[in-house]
């Protein structure tokens, strides 16, 4: 009686969804555009939390250079705190293949290169043109290569700015797809859709999934990073999961955003889109209750920080926890 | 080369979407939770703005007695004001008959009674049982049968709390289609679902849809009154217009909610449900950028209630104007 009107039963939501991921981004692009540095120790006893409430994959930091991102310096020490969580994806993001030999010495399961879509954007944000982080996409696939099988990291090219750009606007579809071809050529398992701009729209979403599905395959393209910039964060969830799209990064209480893409703040509420998976009937694996918490770590190690969440305000149905 | 990625060409969107209506509840939802009472020039000057920007249909009040809802006691008036406007849609709720007989006697096009489908919430809200709410809505439908063609007002039956009550929980379904079916029974042109609590999500509000729709017919209802209480508003928005339905309810500067459902304030912002169609392809016939100018004039009249809205904040994506 109890149960939340629409809740799909339990077994029939575990045979539809066994592998709907939420990725966890705060720890990287949540406190990439913060300047209060968050302590070593309160980053290890957020990852601890999070992994514990269920999340199954964390991106840990990112291997830039320290004094370009001070606060992400101790991404190293990150990924190895984080290996020692078992069943936990550890990934981290990576600018080029120097970055990518740092990930690769601490131990990182998953390495995400960005390619922004629009050039421009990328020489802002990577100091590189396309062909040049193409080249740094080939040498990363070689170095993975040289590795023995088994200790080979998950690679993803990242489209980043595939929505459409602050400074170049739409970016043409041939453009996309030639860059979504050039990674996989270059060597990436898989490629990933980024809204660095929180430009994206359900039907832009729907359409490029279908363009870069086309240009390399279904199984090269599982996940998304969407913003909620313009509020659409979740209503493009839900049209990547029509898609059959199953990873979907987001940040816990919303924190972070692009600092070179202006008024692009705005990561997805990790907490409010499990809400809205686990409200679907779909298992993430993940206990609300419990993520929820994790916000306390995250607000006493940055205490003027604002965090975001539309649950956390408004709290869970009557019901909600029976109907689990 | 602007155009926004995805945007449908404007000859297509009109052909997909001629009838999608965004009906705009601020005067009525919005004002009806804010203590402070708004200058009925005020109230005009927003109508006339809405109207202005390209809204084809706004609920301008509610027959309540004034004694109860004093915010609203100017409804005659409106209706009255904004029935001199071509082209426009002039909404209103009703209590009961009594409401409607005012609604009817100011020459609303459209009223909408609400039927709480939980008991419970109806007796707070209404102080009418689910038997008596049924008796108000034949005797509102025999005042409209005796009115000559032409003026026959548009009859709605809305059923509220129909995602779950803030009191009850959720609702058993057969209750849900016994109900719709006894509003069409008694003389209603059609039944809306509302989200009142902020309790629906992208599945409950398809699983719905096909319960309500299997129950009375597809074309009985259209519409649909969501809140975003738990940021899954415009997500919901996406479901129900994946299931065809055609009419959204918005509040300009998301103010406004349900006082009788404790922590379920949270229209759906106009301005960014009006982005999400608009970028999508589907022509609102809302010109977006007048329409943030309208913020103004709520803003000035109710100078300590916050707005609220994403795309205000973010602002439009670069190219936003060329791409329409």
């Amino acid at each position: 009686m109890l149960a939340i009107s629409g809740k799909v039963p339990r077994e029939r939501a575990m045979a539809m969804t066994a592998h709907i991921l939420v990725s966890e981004v705060g720890p990287r692009d949540g406190l990439q555009s913060i300047a209060t540095i968050m302590p070593t120790a309160a980053k290890k006893a957020w990852i601890d939390a999070a992994a514990a409430a269920g999340l199954r994959e964390i991106e840990v930091g990112s291997f830039v250079p320290a004094r370009l991102l001070p606060q992400l310096a101790d991404t190293a020490e990150l990924v190895a705190h984080a290996r020692s969580i078992p069943g936990l994806t550890v990934a981290v993001l990576v600018p080029n293949a120097k970055g990518a030999a740092a990930a690769i010495a601490a131990g990182a399961h998953k390495l995400t290169l960005p390619l922004s879509v629009s050039e421009t954007h990328s020489l802002a944000n990577l100091r590189k043109t396309h062909a040049a982080v193409i080249e740094e996409a080939k040498a990363i696939a070689a170095m993975i290569a040289d590795l023995p099988l088994g200790q080979r990291p998950h690679f993803e090219g990242s489209l980043s700015t595939v929505f459409g750009c602050t400074l170049e606007g739409a970016i043409p579809d041939a453009q996309i797809a030639r860059l979504a071809e050039a990674l996989m050529a270059a060597g990436c398992d898989e490629v990933g859709l980024s809204d660095t701009t929180g430009y994206a729209d359900p039907a832009s979403v729907r359409r490029l999934i279908a363009l870069v599905r086309g240009t390399v395959g279904t199984a090269a393209l599982t996940g998304i990073h969407l913003h909620n910039t313009r509020g659409l964060g979740l209503a493009n969830v839900l049209a990547a999961l029509d898609c059959g799209l199953t990873t979907f990064d987001a940040s816990l209480g919303g924190i972070g955003g692009c600092p070179f893409a202006p008024g692009a703040s705005g990561n997805i509420v990790t907490e409010d889109l499990v809400f809205m998976l686990e409200a679907m009937g779909l298992d993430t694996g993940i206990d609300l209750d419990q993520l929820l918490e994790v916000r306390k770590i995250v607000a006493a190690a940055l205490p003027d920080e604002p965090l975001y969440g539309f649950v956390t305000e408004a709290g869970l149905p009557l019901g909600w926890n029976k109907a689990a």
